[in-house]
């Protein structure tokens, strides 16, 4: 029932997903809306299953909501039913901070992680790298980060597939010794605790793949994927205005349309359509409250990549490993 | 002797500026490669004055080194002759950490201010927008930010012409309650005492002129500013690399170059030239180190207005009155 165009957007993409990729889905929210966009389409009936939840958190409604007022909601039933091992991962499009707290409470921590990380992977000029936090935690400590850190390390690496990922510390300058007090003690952690953290990263070098895991806190995480994605709207609307005063360079961006495609899937979404929750002690996966069915059946396909890797267990050897 | 394109580009922006804006200006640095420069242009020599710096600062000395070992270089002299009114301002595109430091200690702080802030202009879809505080002060407490938003409101509405500014505060989401304990706090002092404070603004609005006025602490204020730098450059190469490809597209391409131009504008420092140190006792400007000489010239505009509007007696009036 989560995001803005649920549950018409889910539906389609769960569809698409059921017939390429080789998954069965549990659809958890309000059954009777559930079944009636599932007419629109035709699928192999045994892949998808619904599972009743009459309640429905709100994106604007608080964090705490599917803990403390909305136990019935497709959120709180859903992670529930995961911590039942029902089946073996949830994703959902909907309220952010209430999937992270539902998370949190119902299924735990792993052990040797404090505070989970919602992990995000953009594209860059050399392929892709890995940012974490993207807004779980806004009130981390260096040792969060640090945890953050490993858990990255371990997702680049086994469903990445990049074989010795450099972590840095998003930070504003290159050097030690750079940022507020809480960035140098950071540093100073990752230095003595990651075999493989490179230093600090500019937040100009992000999109460049100077580092394949980029570390920072949830409230500066945001920040860069907003200003990333505000600016390439902004810099595209003010693009078109400039082309219609013109026939000529209309008729230039139109060949170019397809080009410049490439150019904005630096931040679009829907390419890997799915975020992880690390840190919690089961595969959760955050999609866009904006999801299309394409960023839906993407956040599937990268979902089953994780459980394809066993992404938790190698998380929980890691951290251990490392703490 | 600052930025690193220094001495050139800035005896460049220089002999521009004299010949244009009718302004006087004094170098300082070091007198015979200041001079060498000079000899290549042809310019009303009364409008031009040197002063001889011996030392400089490098880009990646620590903020202190103008004030504790290089009291001969080109900051140090150039603000401590600001504090005797030998001029009216002082622009330096040189380490920023040296200035911001080098100004508090020499200048001081106006009264009621107890932290500086820089501000920067960035054009947005409606106009142009004042971010501030751009990293001059890593370690902010909420009564910095009201600080920074008063004088944001001054400059906003003296040197950019904007009525009645829009004063909002950058954060992790619209509603009130967003945010880590800082911002949450930082809210509540602004809403008390900013008359014209229109509540949070989320990173991807910084662009689209939802607020004149952006308040940020200048971690955040940097990685905004680093974001956007990044991300042009890279979806710049990324549309190239697909653009050469294809003879076609790359006739469409020749086609956009002047409308796409304006799309980049967006995060052209160039265009306004000039970053204002503000809270310093004095006139400050601080031009990004990558200064060409159009860019010295506009920080030589903006400064300009800055003097005609009288900026630092306004901010003293404001400021006093909230606080």
């Amino acid at each position: 029932m989560g995001g803005d165009f649920a549950p018409q957007a889910v539906v389609e993409g769960v569809v698409d997903a059921v017939k390429d990729l080789d998954v069965n889905i549990v659809l958890v929210g309000i059954e009777s809306q559930v079944r009636e966009e599932l007419k629109k389409y035709t699928y192999p009936a045994e892949k998808i299953e619904i599972v009743h939840a009459p309640e429905v958190v709100g994106m604007h409604e608080s964090a705490s909501t599917p803990i403390r007022r909305k136990k019935e909601s497709s959120i709180s039933v859903g992670i529930n039913l995961l911590k039942e091992k029902q089946y073996e991962a949830f994703i959902s499009a909907g309220n952010t901070g209430a999937v992270v707290a539902a998370s949190t409470i119902y299924l735990g921590m792993l052990p040797g992680v404090d505070r989970p990380g919602i992990g995000i992977v953009i594209p860059t000029l050399t392929g892709f790298a890995f940012l974490i936090d993207a807004g779980a935690n806004t009130e981390a400590k260096p040792e969060h980060l640090l945890q953050n850190a490993q858990m990255a390390n371990v997702y680049a690496r086994e469903v990445m597939g990049i074989e010795e990922p450099k972590v840095g510390l998003l930070n504003i300058g290159e050097e030690a010794g750079k940022g507020s007090g809480f960035e140098k003690e950071t540093y100073k952690l990752m230095e003595e605790k990651l075999p493989n953290f490179i230093g600090n990263i500019e937040a100009n070098e992000v999109f460049t793949g100077k580092g394949n895991c980029i570390i920072c806190d949830g409230f500066v995480g945001n920040i860069v994927l907003k200003v990333a994605e505000g600016l390439m709207e902004s810099a595209g609307k003010i693009a078109k205005r400039e082309i219609v005063k013109n026939p000529l360079s209309m008729f230039g961006a139109l060949i170019l349309k397809f080009t410049l495609k490439n150019a904005r899937k630096l931040v679009d979404y829907s390419e890997y359509g799915g975020a992880p929750l690390l840190g919690v002690n089961g595969l959760v996966m955050i999609s866009h409250g904006r999801s299309s069915p394409k960023a839906i059946k993407s956040a599937i396909r990268a979902t089953k990549r994780e459980i394809e890797h066993n992404i938790i267990e190698k998380i929980i050897k890691d951290v251990k490993g490392n703490g």
